[in-house]
């Protein structure tokens, strides 16, 4: 049976090309190397105009204290594959590397490093899977529950995927990354526990079902519950629910705190209408009404289109699995490493696809606000040691695939998005709460101009390359071709 | 930090409403009213033939020992929203439960039973979303793994997803499942120690950048493992990358085993074509050509329409993800519950959506082979009774929606497909081996006509109700509509 490991250890949750490379760097005597990594991703997720940051805490939970076991070892080991003096020096490896990441709750955009892993190329190799894998889920999902977030104003949104999830942690994490993007509550008891995430939930359509009776089973509910929600589409809503529902809340008075009925089928616009005209007649105009059933932002604003008369919105698999793009697509690439005279060389990937080439060498990248209303002019990505900060001129910004695209912003604030999580191994950040961060991700959206936060064709933000930046890619470029052409010769 | 309780338990993986609803019964006095719960899903994934079953073996890793932590129970306490007695109960509850399902691997179809929970109200509602968690994606992500096979014939294929599956249990259990659905092997290290699935993974466009050149990289890695693969697109696949890989091959003879090439972006077709080639000319006619690049079944089946040379495929984020459709949508409805006589009674959810009611009634689903060739005529849905094995006049089978579609079956074997996993809360099933469920696997979905195997239109499979099934839900229909009649007049 599996996971009859009692010391199992998520070391191993990585790709074996990692380990097999690893291998070579340590039997090549160049595995202390220095190197530094960056992960962006190339794509806005769901054409949004920009991506929330999200997963740094469970990065954090990861790495503090990352090694072997014994029994990945001994696994490693019965693979063949590996050289003993290798899996001796991993028995007692740490991590060491510096990690730089924005805030959890930032924005973000593609083409810009969201994760700076200053490391030797051992160390920065292992971790590469694991950190693609917690940054992709979670700022994919922070980013649909802010579309969400964007379509319903200040309604209540609640996370009900969990049984739609891609299995646990997802169901976990994910809603913790919802709750980041604006969502208020969660039906994932366990991520209430852990997260301190509020949880809401009331019954099911099988509470009416055992009691046979609308009636019956709202009234075994309330006098079970202090505040209720009935569900009322398990026969006919209009016919049966919503009448048995007033009947009981009636019946209940101030015995119990009527929230309200949640409809989970059938024609939401048309439904919720007549429940709304039920239920203000019967004298609860406060009662709200929730609705549920394969919504996400774009059913939402056709809902509130027609009118429907929904008050709080339950979401579950459009949310939970980013239905409609169910990956971020992240990617990690090293873009400098020491040379064996001890020298920073930095590197590029090519590739026939343009946008697929990296850019090479340590960055920064500055988040330039405007001073007179604290709205986001753009991000612009700098070499390590460049300082754009207080330039007296104000600072020029260029788009790096036309050029033509500039500007000259003055009177500008530049703010660092990559800061210091992780120094040499040891943790130096320290975690903000969970509210904290879902106040960051409201407070960093705001300051975007709302043509870069509307859900459906948002103007491009810029992300821009410092003059250096652009003419170091450049003279890359040209190097590799030439080291290319060189090759090419010589076969 | 989150995390922190040593004795979290999984026991909070449910949806809040579970817990609400187990109040209720708990406080009423009918906790322990048995009742028969079904899971189904109602449209088949990917527009699939069919679907694979998995998810067997974690769920019975969940259920195993599933009890209420101290921490667990001190959370739900500090909500204010649950009774005391109700949770001194939880404390010592432990699931007593009878659970059947197909076998892991076995090829099971939409709007049947594949799970059946058999317990206290209490308990079946407890494990409803975990129960969905699992078997939803594990099952979907086996069934597009299965699509992929079918395409490929006999090639290798590799799951390389981790990085970009829904985080850390979704990289973990979704290779094992894309094992089961026919995968051959995975980059997954965890995987491979926990599951037995053999990795596989030879390196990045790092080594290359960190050694700056191919041939020097190539060399490097050939210097310290026996089996190599070579990542050739770093610069330029066909002018620098696979003239390297040849030359260290070369150089480095019998000390290797050279097993191929890997291309990882570019024209794959053209570029394939080329590397073919080339390592031919070489002398290497026997090295593979692996690719990988956002691939799934119909990426494969269009470059194999254009003659591309690749002979084992690296699958990552379109499988991982299943992201053309990323849940299954699987539901659990409440068939039949225990009235206050001590009574069974079926229960019906009535929908407006012809789909969506559910079929009343403990079910069996047997699956109708004939005996002259092993072919399955149809999946046979059953009430729990009914013993449709060795009838003489043969199974007259007719499609639930359009019964002018029939036949009758004769020289057939009923198998039951639904056997149990847990009695009363005991494990009494022997999980077989990853490779067992693996072969079972192949073996079932072998045991179809191709019609319903292509992985485009392909037939629709016979999923029938029999007579009595047929007839029990016409009827609570009809029950269920004078019921909702009789109340409204009440209104």
């Amino acid at each position: 049976m599996a996971l009859a490991y009692p010391d199992d250890s998520l070391a191993l949750h990585t790709d074996a090309y990692q380990l097999s490379m690893m291998q070579t760097y340590f039997m090549k005597g160049i595995y202390e190397r220095k190197a530094v990594y960056e992960m962006h991703f190339r794509k806005m997720p769901f054409q949004n105009g920009y991506a929330v940051f999200a997963g740094l805490e469970r990065v954090v939970n990861f790495l503090s204290g990352l090694h072997f076991s014994q029994s990945d070892l001994d696994y490693l080991r019965s693979t063949g594959e590996f050289n003993e003096d290798f899996l001796n020096y991993l028995k007692n490896w740490r991590f060491k590397g510096t990690v730089r990441m924005p805030s959890e709750g930032d924005v973000v955009f593609n083409n810009e490093p969201i994760v700076q892993v200053e490391a030797t190329v051992f160390d920065a190799q292992l971790i590469e899977t694991p950190l693609l894998n917690i940054i992709n889920y979670q700022t994919l999902i922070a980013t649909k529950a802010s579309r969400i977030r964007s379509v319903v104003g200040d309604q209540t949104l609640m996370e009900f995927g969990s049984r739609r999830a891609q299995e646990m942690d997802a169901a976990l994490w994910g809603t913790r990354a919802a709750y980041i993007g604006g969502f208020n509550a969660t039906s994932n008891v366990r991520a209430g526990k852990l997260f301190g995430i509020p949880i809401s939930g009331t019954h099911a359509h099988s509470l009416v079902q055992v009691y046979r009776n609308d009636y019956e089973a709202f009234k075994a509910y309330a006098q079970t519950h202090r505040d209720v929600v009935f569900l009322v589409d398990t026969y006919d809503t209009l016919r049966s629910g919503v009448p048995a529902a007033i009947r009981v809340a009636q019946e209940m008075g101030d015995k119990i705190n009527f929230i309200g009925v949640r409809i989970d089928s059938g024609d939401l616009a048309y439904v919720s209408k007549g429940v709304r005209k039920m239920l203000d007649e019967a004298g609860f105009p406060d009662a709200s009404i929730v609705a549920s059933n394969d919504l996400d932002e774009s059913t939402i604003k056709s809902l509130k289109f027609q009118g429907a008369k929904i008050d709080t919105w339950g979401i579950g698999t459009k949310l939970i699995t980013a239905y409609d793009q169910a990956a971020l697509g992240g990617v990690y690439k090293v873009v400098s490493v020491e040379d064996e005279n001890g020298d920073m060389t930095d590197t590029i990937k090519i590739s026939g696809s343009a946008e697929k080439i990296s850019t090479p060498g340590q960055k920064q990248v500055w988040r330039i606000t405007r001073n007179s209303d604290g709205k986001s002019q753009g991000d612009y990505i700098a070499l390590w040691d460049e300082d754009p900060t207080n330039l007296p001129d104000g600072l020029y910004m260029f788009h790096p695939s036309y050029p033509y695209l500039n500007k000259t912003v003055v009177d500008y604030t530049a703010r660092p998005i990559l800061q210091d999580i992780f120094v040499d191994g040891e943790l130096v950040y320290e975690l903000p709460t969970l509210d904290e961060v879902r106040s960051f991700a409201q407070h960093h959206i705001n300051s975007l101009y709302s043509e870069y936060r509307r859900d459906m064709n948002p103007q491009e933000y810029p992300v821009d390359l410092s003059q250096d930046a652009w003419d170091h890619k450049m003279n890359l470029i040209k190097k590799s071709r030439a080291y290319v052409d060189e090759i090419s010769k010589n076969n």
